[in-house]
């Protein structure tokens, strides 16, 4: 962190205790310390004393001179999730979602330049989409992030602009003026369908989650892969049934939906 | 926290992040400084400077002189769970057991004197259980927490004990004897159902999951009410099916379950 007006405020403790916790991960399931240090850029005896700390906290355990999270990592989030109405709200809808698209379905938020799951209801098949609660994906190049750019503030647009929008898969958008009129259309359209630009194979369809003041809060996605459905089949059969839930959803939440009113059912 | 021989390598700060942070929940989901101070026991000026780290690391964001977590508080549990090949591997045959028995699956993990819900399977229903990932139950009262402390150390069992066995409900087993018999039950009889003994109406059974090396690492557990199901059918009906979903995740998981070669299918 470099230094600035407020940097007295800043409890450098606090950001180590989470790089350290945060650096568990796929790649390091059962790290040692010196794996520990290497993954956060701290020393070996600052890293000790963070672990140490965090195993009082009961947040992490030593296995010998390896370490793992423990599950009390999860109340962080599940204290999210209860002090957030809409992931409860939106369940029983995600769930009828799913079963009558037979795909999974998801509901995300923005944070950053990355669109989060906060909610996801998975379908079993050994090609699902292997995501959970909590996972990160570029919000430019995936239809729930393209939901939430579209109706977020210019300067967060600009701002990802801004980072660069690397090609993940031959089929992305990478220019920025071509971005601005993709999420123009969604603004549009009402709806956001992206194929194969996140990953090859995944197709996903969102559309925007309203509460009461009418602010896009979250997105809601369905998504299958191409072998399973095309874009076409995904936008006259998928989307009727996406605007529909989204728009109870948001209703749940107080939003008055006009496209209720001009009969989208 | 006492000071004690590891005092030095203890570090308060991050304690009181995480106190700050656990302080968001249903009851406060968007506290002001005086609200957060007076639910963690700290000053206001300490509370301010941890919130404003909180914020720069994009946990907490302010809304005039409310505070909200933001969906960045996820992650954390998602290195969890990312980390854990186990909920992974556990998806698909909760799924499977939640689909043939029309009730919701899960699957805890025990932290302390806590079942941690690390997955769950939730089935569409108004009366249907209502928690998420990162819920913490009482293991003493509940089928998932017996079938982890049946398995636990006598050292944990005994942890509990001397904690305290509250009455959760007019049906909870408080006696430390008594427990002590029960958990024997559960270790002979290989499931443990609990009947209204968490709160009332809630019927639940639950079984091992065993690692490669014959250790439990989690339950599963099958819920239901009592309106709906009864010990009796739950024992008849549920337990078979129970038996053979945590046998499968075992399974996954490396373990040769005896139950399989008995020829428990």
């Amino acid at each position: 962190m470099t230094s600035g007006p407020d940097e007295r405020d800043f409890i450098q403790s606090i950001e180590r205790g989470f790089a350290v916790l945060l650096a568990f991960d796929e790649e390091r399931i059962t790290p040692n310390l010196a794996e520990l240090a290497a993954a956060t850029g701290l020393s070996r005896p600052a890293v000790r004393r963070i672990l140490l700390t965090l195993q009082r906290l009961g947040y992490v355990r030593a296995n010998g001179s390896r370490w793992s999270l423990t599950p009390r990592v999860l109340s962080i989030g599940q204290h999210y999730s209860a002090s957030n109405a809409m992931i409860e709200l939106a369940h029983p809808h995600l769930l009828e979602l799913s079963t009558k698209t037979g795909e999974s379905a998801s509901l995300a938020a923005l944070d950053g330049r990355d669109a989060v799951y906060v909610a996801r209801v998975p379908v079993r098949r050994i090609m699902s989409i292997n995501v959970s609660i909590g996972t990160r994906i570029p919000a430019f190049a995936s239809s729930m992030g393209r939901v939430l750019l579209a109706w977020a503030p210019d300067v967060v647009i600009e701002e990802i602009i801004a980072a660069g929008l690397p090609a993940l898969t031959r089929h992305t958008v990478t220019d920025a003026d071509a971005l601005r009129g993709v999420l123009a259309q969604v603004r549009s359209d009402g709806w956001s369908i992206v194929a194969e630009e996140l990953e090859i194979g995944l197709l996903s369809v969102s559309a925007p989650v309203r509460d009461r003041s009418g602010e896009v809060v979250a997105a809601l996605a369905s998504s299958t892969s191409v072998g399973r459905s095309t874009v076409e089949a995904i936008r006259s059969d998928v989307v009727p049934l996406l605007l529909d839930a989204a728009a109870r959803i948001s209703a749940d939440l107080g939003h008055r939906s006009p496209a209720r009113r001009e009969g989208f059912h």
